[in-house]
């Protein structure tokens, strides 16, 4: 796989909420940043952030992916990534970089606005 | 100029803020989105926006490229925005998403966290 086709293969990972897929994704140092939040790191800490709060939460979740580019061991995506919530969709407008090494995601650092999250909670 | 100096000589027009090199480098119906704040169009639009605030006040700018990759017209970058305003440098981490069309950029939409900047003010 491309590293464009593993950050994909991440994101469908994430959709179905399948974190042994996501964790077999990424490397033993993985740092996985929300960067108004902060990291966590190792597929542990993945897992553990995956697997709390609105990703628990939803009925359904759609990471809808507007744009991505790569350059060699670098990828950037611009996604919405939507949660399904009682009966309304919660939307975040985020923009990521990913980082692979050896077939799998080192860096994940998302980039978005947690005020426009926390006003649809 | 490929799709990536085009956006490389947006960020060091920035940097110098001579508006009217930045002016000359977007197309005449641009989309400027700072997500968190809003949209302008235009060059008149995209002046206002760098003329004013903390464009305006820094003694010192500096936008640091962290990352950037492409895919035909499409342009993403990861910065650290950076103004010396008084005796400190502010810091926005953003990622950023521009379209390159003619020559010339269509779209530039940056994504951050406004209370990050806020707090920092």
């Amino acid at each position: 796989m491309t590293p464009g086709e593993i950050v994909t293969a991440l994101v469908t990972a994430c959709e179905r909420r399948d974190l042994d897929a996501v964790c077999a994704l990424v490397t033993d140092d993985i740092e996985y940043d929300n960067v108004p939040i902060g990291k966590v790191f190792g597929p542990d800490g993945v897992r553990k952030v995956l697997s709390s709060g609105v990703m628990a939460e939803a009925a359904e979740i759609e990471w809808r992916v507007l744009a991505q580019t790569a350059d060699a061991d670098t990828v950037m995506n611009e996604r919405v990534d939507r949660f399904l919530v009682g009966d309304r969709w919660i939307e975040i407008p985020i923009a990521a970089v990913f980082r692979v090494r050896d077939g799998r995601i080192c860096l994940w650092r998302d980039y978005f606005d947690l005020d426009t999250y926390r006003k649809q909670r």
